[in-house]
């Protein structure tokens, strides 16, 4: 599971050091041989530990990968600040877009699913949420959250990730194209009827 | 490849018989046993041929559970016609979302994908279509097509497939919970907005 709390330790301890070192060696040897040659033993050497604290820790290989993919995903900082919560969404999905239509970003993709599958709730339950997904609405919300702050009309997270993310990554996983930015400056900009002007910018 | 001339052989031949043979015992042995359980010899000896001819035509099991799962996805017939187009869609919505929240729904695209991911294209180029996506937007298309025969507001297919059948797609993959059917409804209203009708019901 991906969204197991064991691959999330504390930063700062040896737990986190250890996560560092592997995360670290696998990004490596990803790298320079490509996903097809790797296996648990090797990073364990290149990372300094044994490989059963990689078993311990993660159980095997898919979720290993499936747990470096989401750091990948995970954002590096707050959304860049273009000044309007539409050019911030415009600026966030474009970069998105990029990442999730690029090799990278769907073998991280299929990375993640292939753990998430198999921590798949029993039938008719929705699934577990993904830390990607997670991440995502993050980074929307901190944009609307800004705009609200401004005062701006900001439209409603959920229809974003439903009518903006949605697409792309779902046009970038089954096609027959990927979504383009223009595309992605329409879907926005629907996202935007009926959105309601913050009355004032109370903080909380 | 799941999009691959050697899975679709023309209906009525040998070869479309021994598909016919594989696919039906693919399924009789995923009903009986799961996935888990799978073999390309058992597969084999249950359809009458032997594993070779399994492997020549679709080249190892994920390729086979791929294909087996996009002819799963194909629909039955046309959309049911509830009298409107709005109806129709709201009905079909209803029917894929159950579908793909299912725990067979899961697992198809799953399959689906593992072997998408392995046809993937060069990096920076669109990804082949996935014939499932081909099937739901023919299904859609019928719908629009019925509708603007009627003299009805249509909107735009790929309108439909961005914000109604990504969405329910995304979320069974990614979580974190399923589309409602109430939320197919707000969908589908946004995307009738600025709907044109149709000026005359002309043929072609």
């Amino acid at each position: 599971m991906t969204s197991s709390p064991k691959a999330t330790p504390r930063p700062g301890g040896r737990s986190a050091r250890v996560q560092a070192a592997v995360h670290r060696a696998t990004n490596e040897l990803l790298a320079l041989h490509g996903r097809a040659e790797l296996t648990v033993p090797l990073i364990a050497a290149r990372a300094g530990v044994t490989p059963s604290t990689i078993y311990r820790r993660w159980g095997d290989l898919a979720e290993l990968l499936a747990d470096v993919a989401v750091e990948r995903l995970r954002p590096e900082g707050v959304p860049a600040d273009t000044g309007s919560v539409a050019g911030d969404l415009q600026a966030w999905m474009e970069q998105y877009l990029d990442e999730m239509s690029s090799e990278v970003g769907l073998a991280m993709m299929m990375d993640v699913l292939a753990a998430q599958g198999r921590a798949a709730a029993p039938a008719g339950q929705a699934p577990p949420a993904c830390r990607c997904v997670e991440f995502t609405t993050a980074q929307v919300e901190a944009i609307v959250a800004r705009g609200r702050a401004r005062g701006e009309a900001v439209p409603e997270v959920e229809l974003v990730m439903d009518t903006v993310v949605a697409p792309i990554v779902y046009r970038a996983l089954f096609g027959p194209a990927f979504l383009t930015p223009e595309r992605v400056t329409a879907l926005l900009a629907a996202c935007f009827k009926g959105a309601r002007k913050a009355k004032a910018a109370t903080p909380g």
